[in-house]
């Protein structure tokens, strides 16, 4: 293999010469080995890094902190970070420094010898484009670290979550418009209760979406708040006083959400309560996707023996070794993810304490946590709206059977003959195994009273 | 012991005959004892029961579904229950039926007996004020314990977190001003970095301080959507149609914070997400405290062999066995508490995701465990404020030793000879054990230019 | 109130005259004022406190550490603390300093006094018992504290915790017996599966609660090593060479449980990695508890619009509206116990990793955690048990209509004709709305075959 | 592309014709788009499969379950999986039926399609090998999957994570051996406490590993018993009654490790708490290693203004903005693994306690989060071991200094003037900041007695 020699302040190290990367990559590359397979950095952390970096160098230039030809070469390179064309350049994985140092310098670094490639320079050299005193100008991976964790987590946010949860809504919305005149047996603490309509289950979920997006959004919000301009420990030593004010607005029209430099920016190197914050946002939404997820697999749980009142997709052979089994496979698939967002959302809440003096060093395993979740949550939805909520009908037949022998309905008594007596006929017609009428015309109802009283579709409220 | 019969629809019971509660609350002291030392409901939640009974009654009797006289005794019945007289008949713990009926009917029966008591009736006798249609007229548990659950926490982060917080945060804030021009040591990954002003830090807590209050200020916001008026599946079958709104308005008159009834009551039966929300801003807080009492403590530490750029309180003796150790309890116990408000969110965090159909059965552990961190986070900051912030103290001499022999000061070099021969000048200081200006004048950097690039206390910014 | 004066090194305080306890209890309770209500330590850590205090006289006095009659009266005193008569003197929360060095005190200062009574001598004179130079002898709140931790523990676990889940798997295990030969439908995915006994179900579930206790007995056994004698920093300073492993031997003696020191104290102080063990096996139990209960209220959820195969103790009324209704009350009280255990768990793995050098300051929380999921667990375990597992019924008219329409009864075709062609008898018979015979005889089965090959009651194994 | 035609119960769906794999995998490919970057199986569970399939193959061939050619044929494809040529066949996700069915189709399918390559049939066909009749003989997913988690699991354990965890062990014991004359400040609630020496240190941190092992160990044990021989719900329908037990012993034989068909097996497939428990003995070691990774990176703090005792090996430059910054980069990398694993365990215990009925449904999420945990903290464990434990070295220069200047020398006049003077000659000498000994000369105690009584190296015990 060609190689190149690339430098750092603990001297030289041999770089596979068709690599962007610079000698403290390497070095990641071979201090770091774990959990290579599945924890190397993705595209949103990748994007972030590009743009970011491409910021750094407007405001820079701006400001007068870097040369206009260096700003442009390193604009010119940061492009094609974000547009994915360098993602192979970026091989370092999550478990690193804490501060995310190494992913910082991988931007640097590919930056910098990307831009000298386009200026015609030699790779390594440092020249005319150098990581650290150009590409890294004014900023410390303390400050520009976070601020990447907080452009990818908004963008992911805005881009994969909103429209995967919003196309559910609407699926679940639809459904209780059309369905909001079938009248079913309510249940509570797993037994019969009194009825809802169909249309009511399915606006209970579409709620409990709406209240979750709602937190996510007050979360992404504050999430806006960027660490740039505070470099090493907060003070913003070695930065233009202006430069990260500028950098967040360059950030904004990069991606075309609102960020802004954070009022204070000891506490957004020292903490990432934000990202805690985040988390336990995307956590509310979970447990929604779980109630929901269950419900459905519960209603259409049977064929025959279980409760059978809503038919889903069949999209899959359902057993190796039943025969004509059909299973709840998207709920089962999108409770996982509930129980991975858990997780993630543990992993979270952990690291977030854990900060010292004016570091937080479990940036990365905070970072790709929210992000995975983030992931996660958008691919289940996504897959469960199309291949099993778009598909959900009612087994009106069974629906029907069931209403019909709910002795729930005895509630309505209630305000004509008490509850002591109403109680009296249910759990009579319990135990006999007769009819809520039966039971009731025992105990002196009069058959007119009792059909005029117990109507369950006058039951289910506005 | 005098005892008095009470009766529900499984029959008679035998109570006490100096208990106001009933039959079913007698059967659920016999059904559950579990956890009984430390688990009965408290303060809080029995007069979040009492708001929440009386405000019905106002509804009921201005809707024309209670007689006014039974309204009006209701009512007085409950003002004793709000003022904490009755708190001995509250004798119910949390694990028992998990839509907190036996609570819900440990109000109604309490307050049935003390308002036929107060109209000269005998207990028991169910008249004229009965426990299910008078007191618990047009409601069911499924809305009313998860309503009067909304009432307590709210009431608690208003009348209990929120001064203790603020309270921390004004002693922190007037330690910030008063320290600002402290320069000392920053550090980054527990080791030396340029330098910070203590005001500085103390800021950076304030800051996160903020944060979280701001977020708790949301999920108290959306923790005032009541579900009142749902009765028992969410349609509000049995409840007068302006019921949920009105009652609302009564809980708001009476306590003094604004409440509404829930947009949509069917989530707000089956899910408790806000719980899960407000939790999680718990959490948020609590990760901030952490970072506070973690910073304090090794600020402190030593008091020869540690940091100790900071003093706290000495407020007992620290050993058993080691004479004149101090300890820094007051963290201690912090971060314990920390430790525990953790713990309970993941308590909530898993009851809110296990819903089924139309209610959530977890209702009492979830709103016992956000109590119980509210409670805990409000005592152990004012206990941390009162009895360590307001006395920290910078121990001068310490840090201004500290921060002369910092080498990272050298980071002040960086714009006038560039990363890679400051690197070489703080490596060299390092290793020879010299100060950076004599590595600094080694390296070729004039004394002059020394003393004008590196000023510690021009290198902490604004 | 009559107050008498008591001293540290801190200086005089005044302590209530009718109290053991001394300066160091009563600045604490000025000190540290958290969660008040609930939170102070009970029964279960105050008796193992006097075991530990008795043993330590007991070895300190054969080791000529003590004077025999000093020894003596201390182990008067602790006796009384042990029986429970002294249990109002010890009023300290569970929020203190990390190591507990306040409830050491508050056990040392206690016995002192207690003893010195006994002596005839003044109760805070520290003559002739001292608490520090003689109750604690030998010792530091660093090994007492985390020693009586892993008393109080491991009795709770033999006398609380075996006894309840013992109960339990014998009622079930009966039930599995006597139900054994109950055909009924398996289900897998919550979807009909081909057919289980009702014994083998009831077999399912002690197999889990005996897995959980070997688990749990495992942890129990690694538990038994006592910090005892490692004094403040693990090295034993001023105990006597022999001192923790005598004393260990009384302890042994005193509660009939086989306690060893542990051969690493340093390990012993500084980490509490065996109640992270502990807590990790509760957590087994409670997952399976979970699963139980879980089963239980759906294999009796209905009773008409479930699966109503099981019929459960009714104890109480169910709903405060809905007349007659009956729920798995008992179920939900056992999960939300699980909740509520799930959350101590991560609340003591979070506290177990935050050692520092020579010491865990989390001790208090993490065995509170401990012991209060010790103690819901057996409880919950209990009232299940007694209240509704006794009395789990097969509701065999459901049961067997079930059984008959259960289409994966073909899957005992698929040895004879194949997984292909039975599946296609399977879908045609659920399109159809056929029993399965008649679509396997429109499939080319002869009906002798079909009576032949599909015998549910031959399909459940041994 | 060229495609091929394949079918299931569902019909014909067209596959690359280069593609081992069926229709039900294809089917999974489309309905399953989850979290693909990152989420597909990888090695330690393809291998898993390839294992199990060769075992049932080899155990129907014996008991004439199958014939000879087609078991042979079955083996000789599986061993290729298990090689891991046929990794690119297995392109599935985590997030797929909760009880892992498609992955055992995925290994069905390629096993028979290669099978059929071997025979010089044509893929697709199903002959003469039939992916279910077949390769799937005797079995049911929800038996074979978590076979084949427990065999992934186990392996892992063994080949991974055992020697890795060795490893660091054998290095942290070797330095208590070797420093183990190193006296130095102990340090209690991040106090200066009584003197230690570093070996006693670092044999406190071997002390943990070794228990967190040992329980490791124990998980693993009883992790060897496999639901294999239950089939679809336990019963082992269609399953030679002799074909779990000499599937394990297939399986045994192929690993090298001893496993067993488990006695329970309706348990085995319903449940997973052997996993819960595995994931909670891994939780032990994870809170082990924070515990060790935060004490080197304390000791190491400095390297002037923190604590400064510890050396460790500066690996790479430390800060992309302060020149000559060395960070405990290794540690920080390590806790990072923690948080992980901590959440990881999270939802693990979440998922474990969500079965329902004859099946847990959670398979695949649980199995990827155990596996990953142990490939973390192998990893993990690795790595700071080569790249900072190997290195870690006393600085005795500090060390001593410290030792000299640590007040809480103290301790060991306690039992020659009792705690209570004692205490008043390190309060005196703290406050007057002189030494121990002048303090103690001031107040009474003689030059000789002091030199005798105080001596830091006798004071840290065998």
């Amino acid at each position: 293999m060609d190689m190149r020699i690339e430098t750092d302040s603990f001297g030289e190290i041999e770089v596979a010469a068709d690599r962007y990367w610079g000698a403290q990559t390497e070095r990641s590359l071979h201090n770091f080995d774990i959990g290579r397979d599945t924890f190397v950095w993705g595209r949103a952390m990748v994007r972030a890094l590009g743009i970011l970096k491409k910021a750094a160098a407007q405001a820079n230039g701006e400001l007068g902190e870097l040369p206009a030809d260096v700003a442009d070469l390193i604009v010119q390179a940061a492009d094609e970070v974000i547009a994915g064309n360098l993602d192979d350049h970026f091989p370092l994985v999550v478990f690193q420094t804490g501060s995310g140092t190494q992913s910082n310098m991988n931007s640097n670094e590919v930056i910098s010898n990307r831009a000298i490639e386009l200026a015609g320079g030699e790779m390594g050299s440092k020249k005319p484009v150098h990581p650290n005193d150009h590409v890294n100008r004014g900023q410390s991976s303390n400050d520009t670290f976070p601020t990447a964790m907080h452009i990818a987590i908004v963008n992911e946010l805005n881009e994969r979550l909103y429209p995967a949860i919003a196309r559910l809504r609407e699926v679940l919305a639809a459904k209780a418009e059309e369905y909001d005149d079938v009248v079913m047996v309510g249940r509570t603490h797993l037994q019969d209760a009194t009825p809802v309509r169909l249309g009511q289950v399915f606006g209970g979920w579409v709620a409990q979406l709406d209240f979750a997006l709602d937190g996510i959004r007050f979360a992404d919000e504050r999430a806006r708040d960027l660490a740039i301009g505070g470099t090493a420990v907060g003070t913003g030593l070695n930065a233009h006083p202006d430069f990260g004010k500028l950098a967040a607005e360059k950030i904004s029209a990069e991606t075309g959400l609102e960020f802004r430099q954070a009022d204070n920016l000891f506490a957004a190197l020292s903490a990432h309560d934000s990202l805690v914050e985040v988390s336990g946002s995307l956590r509310v939404l979970a447990d929604a996707l779980m109630k929901l997820a269950n419900d459905v697999r519960w209603y259409a749980s049977g064929p025959r023996n279980g409760i059978g009142e809503l038919t889903i997709p069949e999209n899959e052979p359902g057993s190796s070794i039943m025969p004509g089994k059909v299973n709840p496979t998207q709920s089962e698939a999108l409770t996982m993810v509930v129980a991975r967002v858990l997780g993630n959302d543990a992993a979270v809440g952990f690291a977030g304490s854990q900060g010292n003096f004016q570091l937080n060093v479990f940036k990365p395993v905070m970072a790709h946590a929210v992000l995975e979740s983030i992931r996660l949550l958008a691919d289940g939805a996504r897959s469960f709206t199309e291949h099993c909520a778009v598909g959900i009908e009612p087994n009106t037949q069974r629906i029907e059977a069931n209403l019909q022998s709910n002795l729930m309905l005895v509630t309505a008594l209630n305000r004509h003959i008490g509850y002591d007596l109403a109680a009296k006929i249910a759990k009579q017609a319990h135990k006999e195994g007769t009819s809520l009428k039966e039971s009731a015309l025992a105990n002196g109802v009069s058959s007119e009273d009792f059909d005029r009283w117990v109507v369950p579709s006058e039951m289910t409220g506005r």
